[in-house]
């Protein structure tokens, strides 16, 4: 067989021969903007053009701090294609953090929309030689800045050839660059292949996943600088799908008419906004019909909101579960022929899971003891991933060590290959070799009458390794009337008898991160010299 | 990202992990056989420990010649699994042919159905060492041959463990061989990658081609030893499909009754098994109301045929086209969104044309002077492809010249691009550096009211290079009643003056080919020495 790279430029290159004439829509601050694919393909060799005369080379990164835009489409296709690297900064990180991954990924350019100057003039940036301010107004002039030099994207374009030879690639180079969001410790950077990218696109429009056709009209809501908006935008690229981009006021009401007016058939967005949705949809009549599929994840999406969506729009919710760390696909929630049969309530359980690994990946269930889990719903262990999409190292790391991707995730799979997460493996008590799950722990104690909320540690233990330690917040009305003993007894009916706490602690409140997650990490810190 | 490969081994440990109750049927002389998923992979399982015990190492070539089966399934995987070639040879290919292939692959081992052995027995063969048949009864015995030694494929399995830890390939390894039917010439073998054979079967599956899914019941028609039978199998494996196979009398009345038990969602076959189950539909009633598609490619696709199966059934035909060198698949006619909204007859125009390229192809159109032809549906030229599916050279050959794949189909491209085959280049008539569609000559002759066939041939000249000359066989009541006179001048309100043929010579009848197309070897042989 020829030796034909997967690229990129294989997208651009068909996108612009097959649907010159399908739409590319993005909301401005101005008002709707409509392009076609054979306008955004002479833009993407002008950017590229302009790209080359800036003394962008080979591998060089370049930066982005900007909403889901068309110009952000066009960045990412003519940095990749032209032998550089996308850098999609997370303008929702820390002013620090921003900083931070800039100067680690050496980004020798930054665009940025308007908006978001202010925050840039003041980050403290190393490597950054050029500033390309993505104007709201397309005939604007850039305001008065300290970035210097800070140019124009539009007049930069016009000043640039449509004309441009995108040169022959190595399909294992790197197209892209997307920082994790660094909970813990620095965040870190996952590069991006052409080779894996166009693996994922395919991959994304399986039938078994999200059946991208060109037919389609898909609006990503999730943000593109977080892992390339899911695939999305590569995928309707490689397929010739109408594409539409909310813009910089991601909010319902935008989404909603952006549905009723486009006609979109496919978006895709965390729980959160769905939920938000459920309130617009509710307060104000669109028509949302034209929707096939909402593609949901980043969180466990709950039943009640599938079951919402189903019953008063007719719209399936597919859930589905990936990483930064693998472009970021991986497991989708699509029932088979079979489940079809199943009763409504079994159904929406079984999609209330995080799904069946896509073609092309591998997977392996391992628990505390090294050995393979059963698929029987109830083994659990830590979920490792491999394959084409999937990162072997961080950026300026070193390679990992076995060959698979260890999520950290806890799960358990069901004898339909149905991968559910039950734990994070940093949040497990492992005790004598064996695993208890801390949110199981939680969810059982917080099921409990008294309890307003519950936390469950590990700490240490000299014979064990590590015993659980459950932080119990009870219910105000309840303060000085509970005890451990009756929490302890409601648990013993539910739970095996070597997961029981070995203490309890009746506190304020638990901790909590700038997101609104358990913060762990405050109670390990408070509790750790505790003696069982 | 990982450097991990594109393997079959990837589909089959999907396929068992995933899908292990899923069923795959196969219609044996004795009746239908039907096993899961878990069993046929034990079984290719214990396959590969008895290629392995028969001497069978990496990158040998193992021979088939059967019909559409289980047991060609696990053939298709067994072998390149554990690191072996696997060489379909085309059972209806002449004796010397077949013997032929063989020897020029020099396959270690024949695996072949029971009916084919007197055709095997007659064959000379250099290098096959171990033959093995495939009962109709799995508990029958090997009839007397001359075959030595010939084993008997179900005892072999009951001695080989189901369990084999199959290799990790590099997925540039040859996977499989095919050889081209060879109408000019001897055969020429074809060699499949595991990288190609995994990227043509996600291609496949996209909703843009044949929207595979685990949803699916997939009955390939089109043999498996043509093709891959046209990549279905692999597909249909990746995705956990329910698989038919029609097994050795491949007839209408048992692909009817296989359509309407089985539920078939899918299938795949040349027209003229269409236009057959077309008369057998008429004859006897069968629920085929299960069918969402039908494949269809190997020759153009009438739209006569297309509507009547729409109007009949209300199913689909989708017209594909491709080649043994495209691995097959390159284009397939399916209806953008926006020609939904044309009428009929426009739509129907359309799906009897080859079609748009599929993701990950790249496809280039060039005139006789070079040139790249304007997609207006009027000019046209030489189709060249290329791809990771894309062969670059033949078995045992140089490599092709430029990277492109001179398909030698010439074709016009609409603004849509579809590709519409007009003609083979060899049929061509090179005028002066233009080009004259024979194939368009013939069907302007055949217009006449007084012709019954007709053949256009390139003969030499002097100042043109080529000249067309017309051959005509007459219709029976005017055979002394046609002048060459009254053909032109009919020809000339059609067709450009310089097209118009510049000989015309009446014959008895147009010589055919084996399958009935007409052989202008002959022709050009008969009249290689007019002077026009």
């Amino acid at each position: 067989m020829q030796a034909y790279p997967l690229t990129l430029t294989n997208h651009l290159k068909r996108a612009r021969a097959f649907f010159p004439d399908k739409q590319i829509v993005s909301k401005l601050e101005a008002g709707v903007f409509r392009y076609t694919y054979r306008d955004f393909a002479g833009r993407v060799a002008q950017l590229a053009n302009v790209l080359r005369g800036l003394g962008i080379g080979q591998g060089d990164r370049v930066g982005t701090l900007a909403w889901n835009s068309h110009r952000h489409l066009e960045l990412y296709y003519a940095v990749p294609c032209m032998g550089a690297v996308l850098h999609t900064a997370n303008l929702r990180l820390s002013r620090d953090q921003i900083a931070y991954i800039i100067n680690h990924a050496e980004d020798k350019i930054l665009f940025l929309d308007e908006d978001l100057l202010p925050l840039v003039e003041r980050l403290s940036l190393d490597s950054v030689r050029n500033f390309v301010v993505m104007l709201s107004d397309p005939h604007g002039t850039v305001p008065t800045t300290s970035l210097r030099p800070a140019h124009n994207y539009e007049d930069l374009l016009r000043s640039g050839s449509a004309h441009f030879e995108f040169p022959e690639l190595d399909e294992n180079m790197p197209a892209g660059i997307c920082y994790t969001s660094g909970t813990t410790g620095e965040p870190k950077g996952v590069v991006y292949s052409h080779r894996g990218l166009s693996l994922h696109s395919l991959a994304l429009c399986l039938p078994d996943a999200f059946a991208l056709s060109e037919r389609d009209t898909v609006m990503p809501i999730v943000s593109m600088f977080h892992v390339n908006a899911w695939g999305m935008p590569y995928a309707a690229t490689m397929v010739g799908a109408k594409q539409v981009y909310p813009g910089p006021h991601p909010d319902c009401k935008t989404f909603a008419e952006l549905i009723q007016n486009e006609r979109v058939t496919l978006t895709a967005a965390v729980p959160s906004v769905w939920i938000a949705m459920l309130a617009e949809l509710d307060r104000v009549h669109y028509d949302i019909g034209s929707l096939r599929t909402i593609a949901s994840g980043g969180a466990a999406v709950p039943q009640s909101l599938i079951a919402a969506y189903e019953r008063k729009f007719g719209v399936p919710i597919v859930q589905a579960w990936g990483m930064t760390e693998i472009s970021p696909l991986a497991t989708v929630s699509r029932l088979t022929a079979a489940m079809e049969d199943w009763s409504e309530k079994e159904r929406l359980r079984q999609r209330g899971k995080q799904g069946r690994l896509i073609p092309g990946l591998e997977m392996s269930v391992v628990d505390g003891q090294g050995r393979e889990i059963a698929w029987d719903g109830r083994q659990s262990g830590e979920l490792r991933i491999r394959g084409p999409w999937v990162a072997d190292r961080y950026y300026k790391g070193q390679q990992f060590a076995d060959g698979w991707l260890h999520t950290g995730d806890v799960v358990t799979v069901d004898e339909h290959g149905f991968v559910q997460i039950v734990d994070r493996t940093k949040d497990l008590i492992k005790s004598g070799g064996e695993w208890i799950s801390s949110v199981a722990l939680e969810n059982a104690i917080m099921a409990h009458p008294k309890v307003l909320e519950a936390a469950v540690i590990a700490v240490a233990h000299d014979r064990w390794q590590e015993r659980p330690l459950a932080c119990i917040v009870p219910k105000p009305e309840f303060r000085n009337l509970i005890t451990k003993e009756e929490i302890l007894e409601a648990l013993r009916s539910h739970l095996p008898a070597w997961w029981l706490p070995d203490e309890i602690v009746f506190i304020e409140e638990v901790p909590k991160t700038s997101v609104g997650k358990f913060d762990k990490k405050v109670l390990r810190e408070r509790f750790k010299n505790v003696q069982l």
